[in-house]
């Protein structure tokens, strides 16, 4: 297995992969040597390369674990020297368009099975990584349109059956359908969390003890904040028209709120509130 | 000891308080007769009364535990009731101009301090209460400018004490300061998540399976929007000025997110996430 990218999620599937035996050597690439030092110490990969085609040359199994915006040019870069009937899949957030994309780069012979687990946490890099990151998560698999692909039904059979290994529930879902759901429910919330800190860190240039008060609520948005940043603008830069659809639903909502605040409308708010709290039944029976 | 309200706030106070045996009887009134019981049976308070002026009259102390909209009218309907020289405090999330209102509602031999702890949790009501619920938390008193009150500052020492020996950091703050404070750092992030809880569940009408798909990020957005939805009615009612103006802010913030997202401008979005993610080191150092 070669492993391209050795952060959090890259670092955590190495462990968990390692700790269930399911492959024999894995081999890392990372652009950041420092990490791939690491990640051997911590047991993550068994060596590592100084480029991502000699990473790639020997593996049955290729996994690209690194921002979203990478892939194109790291599988540009190794499309020639990928191993015959190699399966070729990712643990990004973002899928739509980019599949398609990434298929035409590959040679025939290839199968690309994107993957995304449901799993993260506030901290990111390498030293984050944990064999149980994914136990217990949910890891959608989002193949493209690429027609009657030889080795394709034994190859989702064979990433499923490793994700399941190491915890995860498995759900196979269209790439576009991934992108529209996904901008609702996570890409969304991180944005929604980033502007408010960088709301409270603006005002607090005026009020410098003002974020000693915060409590609960708004330290919940700071750990949200604190996920990487390079991968949020590849998220934000390849999901942009369905991230820009949920967006306006969003401000659409809060212009809403900011109405009957404006009016003094407690029974509409109040009504909205409730609303919102009956969210956490349906996450239960979901 | 007088707890009007036995929700997760007063019944936690009562429960805190006992522990500490900081008091001797506490007497409990609340509107809902149900809580009453089992604030008894939880031993948060001694007994009950059938009103609130009755629950008052030999109480040294007085603490108004109900959402901040019901203050006014509980203390007009008791202000014959006090005995002489009782204190009477609140927890409540909102202070400003409601201080001044109360104070000007009390006959000049009770002082009233309002006090607000910074300390929650997701769920609400006197079975989420719990004696260490205050344990490391912050309380702020916010006195108002009633002048020269006699008794005033043995008070203030005596609920300091009281609010220290359950585990708090009291700071005192001028009420109106502590609004502009609350309304960016508590109230705008109870807002926006409550906003964007709607929006998912409005989009899953279209989207049946959506809320399936939810991971870390969203399900922490529920947590906070799972907070009682009277009490959030009231304070955007009463600070709704602070909020409003909180609320431009982010409105604005998140308006330029969407633009630099239509535009594709990447390094932007990153500099911004960058930013966000420096708050939790100040936050440490705060």
């Amino acid at each position: 297995m070669a492993l391209i990218g050795v952060g959090l999620m890259g670092g955590s599937l190495g462990l968990a992969v390692k700790r269930a035996k399911l492959v024999g050597e894995i081999v890392g690439y990372s652009p950041e040597p420092a990490a791939l030092k690491r990640a051997v110490q911590r047991g993550a990969i068994d060596r590592f390369t100084k480029s991502a085609p000699e990473a790639v040359r020997e593996a049955d199994l290729v996994v690209l674990a690194t921002p979203a915006g990478s892939f194109e040019p790291l599988v540009k870069e190794c499309a020639s020297s990928f191993k015959l009937g190699a399966i070729l899949t990712d643990v990004g957030s973002v899928k739509g368009a980019l599949v398609g994309r990434i298929d035409a780069l590959l040679p025939p012979h290839v199968v690309y099975l994107p993957a995304h687990p449901l799993a993260g946490r506030e901290r990111s890099g390498i030293d984050a990584s944990s064999a149980t990151l994914f136990d217990g998560c949910r890891c959608l698999i989002t193949p493209g349109h690429r027609n009657n692909q030889i080795g394709r039904p034994d190859a989702l059979k064979r990433l499923t059956g490793l994700w399941e290994k190491i915890g995860a529930t498995v759900t196979t879902l269209d790439p576009f359908e991934h992108d529209r759901y996904l901008a609702l429910v996570s890409h969304l919330p991180h944005l929604v969390a980033y502007a408010l800190v960088n709301c409270a860190m603006d005002a607090a240039k005026e009020a410098p003890g003002l974020l000693g008060f915060s409590a609960g609520g708004f330290r919940d948005f700071t750990r949200i904040a604190a996920s990487s940043p390079e991968m949020w603008r590849d998220i934000c830069l390849e999901n942009r028209a369905e991230i820009l659809s949920a967006l306006a639903r969003y401000q659409s909502v809060l212009e809403r709120y900011r109405r009957l605040i404006e009016a003094g409308d407690g029974a509409s708010l109040e009504a909205a509130f409730r609303d919102a709290r009956r969210v956490k039944e349906e996450l239960r029976s979901a």
